[in-house]
Order: C-alpha cells, then sequence, then structure tokens
C-alpha cells in the first residue's frame, strides 16, 4: 500500500479536468427509460473505417539487426557467382525488389484476436492512453523486467521519451520548484523543466572509472544543508537522472547506490524521474582483446538476462510511488515512431493523461499497431521481445568493444593521453582527455575547444561533454571529456575508422602542444 | 509583401529560442581548418537503420471508399455459387487473407527516389517540421487549392488539428488575452485557449438556413463597441472559426462574408484561427429525391473542384499574414495517423516549430510515410490525392442526402416540428426542435434534454448543441439543435434506419406533450 502522492502533483496539472462533449448525459435518466439493445451513432465525428484509403499491410521483418546488410553481401556474391558463369545475371530481380519475406506480419482492416491492433481500430481515433493491447504489454514487460514494488502503477503511452519527459515535468514541478538534474545530461531534458517554469539545479558526476554516476556524497551534502547552501530557492521537488548507461557518460547506478538515493529521495521528499532509453542495452566488459561477432555472441538466457545483466529500475525499490520511468521504443524498434511509454503511480499518469489531452492526441495508432502486431503477431510477446532485445544488446556489445578496443590499442592511449569508461549499458562512451598536469577551469574549456576542432578535422564528428552541461560554469573543471556514440556508425569498419581518426587527432593535439 | 506579425506572436513563443547540443561548433574555426571530405559520426544518439526490426512494408490499398464492402459482397455471392455447385468451398483463401492486391505500395529500406520517405529515413529521428517530401506537398496541396495572397507563408506538420489548434493558441494567446469563438464549436479548443491562460468569448451563431454561420451584425457590433460591452476585457486577440461545415452546425461562409470578416480582422487587428478538417469534403445541394449511388456520381473535373465548388480560406485573402490554417489528414486519410499541418505567416510558423521542441518531437515518421508515399508512390500527387478526396466526397455527399431524405420524408418534419439544415460541406447536420411557440430559455434546455434521453431510448446517439457550447447561459436560447453526423455508420441503411429512429423519437416526444 502506497501512500497518496497527491501532494508532489504540481496544482497546474491539478487544476485540469477531462471531459467531452460526445459524453452520454451525467444526471439519471427519466422513469422508462431502458437503453437501447442496439444504438446507432449519429454522434461521434468518426469517420467510418470504410474511408480509410489502406486495406491492409504487410509488415516485413529482418531475424536480427543488420540482417540485410548480411543479405546484400551474400546476394552481391552470388550475383558475382553468376556473372563468372554466364552473362545473363541482370534478370536476377525487378527493380532490385521482390524479395520474399518469410518472416511478415499482415495487418487486416478486421480481427476478432485481442492481442492484435487491426487497422479499423489503429487508423480510427483511440483514447490518449494507447490501444488497449499495446498498454496491456508496456505493463506486461515491466512487470517482467522491473517489476515495481507498489501496486498502484499505471502506464500511459507517449510520442517517445522526450514527450515522456516534458509530461513527467509538466505532471509535478510547479512554477519556481527547484529540479536536480546530473550536471552532464540530456539537455532537452532544461527545456521541459523551462517550460513548467522550474528551477534546474546541477549535481556533480563522480569520473572515477568505478562511479555510479551522481557524486552520492556531493548530493547527500546538497540535500542536508539546503538552507545554507541554495538559501533563495525551495527545496527540490524532483531529482531527474538517466541512471543506466548515463547520457552523456555511460555511468550505470549499482542497485545498491540507487537504494541509499531512493532513501535521500524519502527523507526529502522529492519525486524522482527515471529516464531510461536504452538500460535495456546491457553490455558485458571489455574482454582485452579484439572482439569479434562469436566473442560477444549471447548465450545469455532471458531469466539469466533480468536475473543478472539487468540493472533493477527505482521502481523496484519505490514503496512510495514517487518514481516516474520514463521508456521509449526509439532505441529498441525505431525513433520515427514516437512511441513510448511512462511508468509511475496512478495519480501521476491521470496527471500525465489529461495533459496529454492538450498537447497531442496520443500516439500514432500506425505506429502502435507496428509495434503492437509485430510483438505479439510475430515474435510471441514479451519474452519475444526480450529475445529481440538481446539481438540488438549482442551487436551492441560488439561495437562498444570495437571501438574501445581501437582506442586502448592508440598510441594517444598507451602515452596515457586519454582514457576511456567501460560503459555497462546503453550507446554512450566517455572519452576523456587526460590533461597532465592541474590546471585552471577556463583553459580546460579553452583547450577542449582546440581539441574538437582537431578531432573535426580529422574527420570525426563528437560531442564535447561542455554542450551537454546544465551549467557549463559549475561543470567547467570537468568538461574535459567528449561523448561517443557507436549507435550511429553503417558497420563495424567504421566505428574503426572513427576510433583511430579520434586518437590520433587527440595525439596530434598533443604534439601540437595542445593546440589545433 | 507582408508587414511584420511580430506583434501578434505571444511573449511565450517569443521567449523560446531552439538549439541542439550535437550542433556544430558556432565560432570561426582556426586557422588551418578544413572540413573532412567523408567524416564519421560518433556524435549523435541516432541508431543505425540497420537496428531496425522493420525491412519493409507492403500498403495494401482500396481503389475508392467502402471498397472492401463491395468485394466482400462479392465475394459472399461467389461463394454462395459455389457451395451451391460443389461442395468443396472452404479451401477458398487461407484464413480469410490471401487477397492479391494490384494497388500496393512498397516503402523499402532505401531508395533514391526525393519523393518518397523510406525506411531508413522515415523510421530515423527527424526534423519536427516534418520529412521534406510530405512538407513539400502540403505546401504544393494548398497553392492548388487555397494559394495564399501573401508569399511569407510557411507550413509545419502537427500530430492532427488538436495539436495545430493547441499550437495556434500557444503561438498567439498571451495569458489574459481574448479569443472570439463561434458560439456552439468544436469544444476542445477551449481546452487549448485556457492551457494559454487566454480569455475565450463567444460569438452568436446565426441560425437562419441561408446563414453563413457567424451572426456578423452581432460581430462588427461587439468590435466596434468593445470597451463598452465588455469594459473589463482587452480588445480580441484572435477569433477562432471553423469556417466550411461548421462544428456542429454545418454552415460554410461564403467568400464574400469571409471578406467581411477579414475587413474587420484588419481592422481591429486580430489573428484569424481557420479549422477545416473536413473543408475538402463540399457537398451538392439536396436534390428533394431519394439519392443514389448514380445521383450523386461525381462527374467534377478537379480544376473545376477547385474553381466551383471549394469554398476559397481566408488564406486567399490574407494580404497581412494574419490568417493561421490548421489542416489535419484525420478525416481524409484517417485519424489514426495523428497527422495534420499547419499553413501560416513564416514567423509563426517558426514559433509553433519551437513549441513543437518541447511539446511533441514531430509526427510519427510511420504515419508520415503512410501518407506521402501512398499519395507520391501510387496515387500521383497532388492532383491524385484530390482524385481520391473528390471519391470521399460523393460517398459523403450520398450518405448526406440519404439523411436529410430519410428526415423530410418523416412525419416529424411534415408536421413542421423539426427542421434540418443541408450543409454545403462537412459531416455534420443540425437538426432542430421547432418548438412551436416562444417560451423562456431554461425551458428549452430542460425540454431538450428531455427530448434527447427520448432520442436515446429510440436507440440513436446525437450529440445536443448544449454540449458544445462555450458557455452554456449565454447560448441557452438557441440550444434547441441536436448536431448530427453521417461520417461513422457502417452502411447507408443504418444512416436511414438512424434517421427514421431519429423523427420517429421526436415525434414521440410530442405527442408526449413534450416529455419523455
Amino acid at each position: 500500500m502506497t501512500k497518496s502522492v497527491d501532494h508532489l502533483i504540481s496544482e497546474r496539472a491539478k487544476s485540469r479536468v477531462s471531459s467531452h462533449f460526445t459524453s452520454a448525459p451525467s444526471e439519471a435518466p427519466p422513469s422508462g427509460f431502458k437503453p437501447h439493445p442496439k444504438p446507432l451513432l449519429l454522434s461521434y465525428g468518426t469517420p467510418n473505417n470504410g474511408f480509410f484509403p489502406i486495406d491492409s499491410l504487410d509488415i516485413n521483418l529482418v531475424h536480427y539487426p543488420f540482417e540485410h546488410q548480411d543479405k546484400k553481401e551474400a546476394r552481391g556474391e552470388s550475383l558475382k557467382r553468376l556473372a563468372a558463369s554466364s552473362s545473363n545475371s541482370a534478370s536476377n530481380g525487378k527493380n532490385g525488389k521482390a524479395e520474399s519475406y518469410d518472416n511478415s506480419v499482415e495487418v487486416v482492416r478486421h480481427t476478432q484476436d485481442p492481442s492484435i491492433v487491426d487497422l479499423s481500430t489503429g487508423l480510427q481515433y483511440a483514447n490518449v492512453e494507447g490501444h488497449k493491447p499495446l498498454l496491456q504489454f508496456t505493463k506486461d514487460f515491466i512487470k517482467r523486467t522491473h517489476n515495481p514494488a507498489h501496486d498502484q502503477w499505471e502506464s500511459i503511452l507517449t510520442t517517445g521519451a522526450s514527450d515522456g519527459l516534458n509530461k513527467a515535468c509538466d505532471a509535478v514541478l510547479n512554477p519556481g520548484d527547484v529540479v536536480l538534474i546530473e550536471e552532464f545530461t540530456f539537455l532537452p531534458f532544461v527545456r521541459f523543466s523551462d517550460h513548467a517554469q522550474a528551477i534546474p539545479v546541477p549535481v556533480k558526476i563522480d569520473f572515477s572509472n568505478e562511479s555510479n554516476g551522481i557524486d552520492l556524497g556531493y548530493l547527500r551534502e546538497l540535500l542536508d544543508n539546503w538552507h545554507d547552501l541554495k538559501p533563495n530557492l525551495p527545496k527540490p521537488k524532483a531529482l531527474y537522472t538517466i541512471a543506466t548507461g548515463q547520457n552523456p557518460t555511460g555511468y550505470t547506478q549499482t542497485v545498491e547506490f540507487r537504494k541509499q538515493v531512493y532513501e535521500l529521495a524519502e527523507k526529502h521528499d522529492f519525486i524522482i524521474i527515471e529516464d531510461d532509453p536504452y538500460g535495456y542495452l546491457t553490455l558485458p566488459k571489455y574482454q582485452h582483446q579484439r572482439p569479434t561477432n562469436d566473442s560477444v555472441k549471447s548465450d545469455v538466457t532471458i531469466d539469466d538476462y533480468i536475473a543478472n545483466h539487468l540493472t533493477p529500475s527505482y521502481l523496484e525499490l519505490d514503496t512510495t510511488g514517487r518514481v516516474i520511468r520514463v521508456e521509449t521504443f526509439s532505441k529498441l524498434f525505431a525513433p520515427g515512431l514516437r512511441l513510448g511509454f511512462i511508468i509511475a503511480h496512478a495519480s501521476i499518469i491521470k496527471a500525465i493523461k489529461n495533459y496529454g489531452e492538450v498537447v497531442n492526441r496520443g500516439a500514432s495508432g500506425l505506429s502502435q499497431l507496428a509495434v503492437n502486431n509485430v510483438v505479439y503477431g510475430k515474435l510471441g510477446g514479451v519474452d519475444g521481445w526480450i529475445g529481440w532485445i538481446l539481438k540488438m544488446r549482442q551487436r551492441y556489445s560488439l561495437r562498444k568493444d570495437l571501438l574501445l578496443h581501437t582506442i586502448y590499442q592508440s598510441e594517444a592511449y598507451k602515452q596515457g593521453l586519454v582514457d576511456v569508461i567501460d560503459p555497462k549499458a546503453g550507446m554512450f562512451v566517455t572519452f576523456k582527455i587526460k590533461f597532465l598536469d592541474a590546471r585552471p577551469e577556463n583553459e580546460i574549456v579553452a583547450k577542449m575547444k582546440q581539441a574538437l576542432w582537431k578531432v573535426i578535422n580529422f574527420g570525426v564528428a563528437v560531442v564535447p561533454g561542455s554542450n551537454m552541461a546544465v551549467d557549463s560554469k559549475f561543470s567547467a573543471a570537468r568538461s574535459n571529456f567528449f561523448r561517443l556514440c557507436y549507435a550511429p556508425a553503417n558497420d563495424d569498419a567504421e566505428i574503426v575508422e572513427s576510433g583511430k581518426r579520434l586518437t590520433d587527432a587527440i595525439l596530434d593535439f598533443y604534439n601540437n602542444g595542445e593546440k589545433f
């Protein structure tokens, strides 16, 4: 049993009510009234599905990430062989298409299967919360992976993590409220807290290699002495944290660490907004050798993955209902879906729903049916979906290790000029420039700019840490890093080449007296 | 040349800036810097499209609305014939699927065709504004149908009309600003103006049969004597109008009427927010006979449709850049796409874009690619899309006329107890209860509730006008109507049956002394 969390909901959110002009009369019917057994509708402005131009959809899937590249290579090989033995190889396939798929999902206009969203439903107006089977999927998935410690939680779909974070801010932050944020973070969050007219306060990150991200000593000190340290600010209403594979640093908080943060949240009565866009991509530790596809091949079972690889969410510690977990399908399925979900206390979800009726009328039904019907129509539900995640995770592991291997082999690393943090999850690596002597903050910032130009000149795009600082002055002394992301590369060769260019650039930067 | 519209943009919108942490350095590069010819990306957190599980999509279309019903009937017939001549008819089609489509669009992972949104683009992160070809389509479509009178207009995609309206409110309404609204309206708009902390003021509707909707004399009087009539309110900042096939009344403003309203907007310096979700569904006048599929068959050419059937938008009169036109694909393609667009002055579109970066990160790419690739890959672009609209329009005309015919043939109509307004566009009909003598306002409201229960009891759902009143007290005297919508019915027979039940219910209501 949780306490009420009403005092944690913003006044703005509390003031909204939900109603619709097509609702049935609210007063009691007159005597003698009985509902008609088969009422007809002249009420809703919903076009009948017969007006929809799409009659059915075939969604053709790959069995594993990058299968299409393997197929292309295989086709290329067989074409080459054909070309060697015959001159008539061009007729193979019309317009490069006409591929036959053994792994398709057909979406029809009407079906009675309750686990499927058909076109007559998916293309129609729908609840802001989301279509039933997909909403149920998000709950079943959370129960399987991060079962909440209280039982008053609910789920709602969003149009992605950004939408989820903006809605979380709206639900809990009053104008003038303070929100604590990891000092380097997914910076658009500040846009959302600004929109709620809240005040962002950065929390130091511990940059040691065995760090959990947040500098816990700093956070405790700050909270316990808030009125002395921040005399003009109210005590924090919320903490925003990317607790697994933090963006940009890649750090992951252990469960023991989370328990201590959660204790602080209880003691000081603040909300935890847990953003977890890629935490399911857990990554084994680098093995000190050049990785191959085989060396990171997953022999992890789903149960083993959940029990021993996945870091528990704050939800699993949350007895009060003060955790808002923001998820997205962007990294595990595709960003263009604009689809995600939020798990939180039912009162908070209700506030988010009422806001959703203002700022967007729910996620695309087409996106919803694509995910839902792939998951239920092909992968086989929650565990099938986790199976897909394990394949993603395997590929990301390989990429991470390839990038780390390239850096570890570099001259710059061997000379101790750079360091790198091996992430336990996600898609980001902190790449530190290890200035060999202490120096003033403003010099670090200036040198990092020179280093960035060098890196760009050598042909790699990276994100300087300072670009992601909530308060670049506050964080200047800890800005000596670039965020590296191994997600966008087209293939493994690009990752290796990127790592080489990057470390060559930094070596050149040092050889040139820490200048461009 | 338009004047600047900056004074019409809200302070809230002006205060927002757009920036992203992955942007390149803004300062000048150091001397000796040259951009790399083939830079690699370790920057963006965008998963490579090789991580997307969908490899291709087949979108199977109908040639005209409700074709699937005709096909089903035809299949039913041929199955019956088969059953009569043979006992082996069940093998015809496996699981009811395996239909062969001659009207499909294939969406592949990669294409070089600039008019197509492929999967590697459509499933990826994208600009808030929308994918290029679809954004270009919205502009070409507007140029063809409602060419704006000034040349500083732009387009931006939305997640549907509601999102568009909320964004329009955010862009122009400051807290305390007044927005004029047709007294009966799409009521969620008030939620959006509330969200902008604006003050809604209803404008009387003229309920005569040849009305243009808004009571122009009332509006002019109100504006010219604003400070006397509304001493505590600032002059209006905006007018919200559904000018074609108004919701709920069905009225359409003629172009001459719009010119007079636009003159008032110029004189009193307010914005016109033109909401037009179904105005393309222009409807011929009822022909005083039972309509058949043939009698409303469209022999209208696209040029004729645009020149003589489509009512000009306020955009076409707008020399100042004060018109915000909100469109949606919900009624013409499908609501579940959550896809629409806004046409307005470039400064207003920029404000809307900055807001879009807060409240949702653009429309679903899957929805965008579905519409774009159907339009460009199958229908043949703008005129092909208008061709589809003409087919929709033909079907809606038939439905409208069937409903009107049923009402005109009813005993209640013949006895002069009810009246109905023949709409020139859209999907709504005003169904008036003609109380035969004058009566106090509160009695009208009470009687309409009794009539509603009767209608529900007879098995039809309708929307009472009072449910859609901005201020139900202000509009009580004009609340003696139901909104009828012929869009949701499954077939023509349902429309006829609904009309019968409705008119029978009202006859019974009168026969029972205007009581349930």
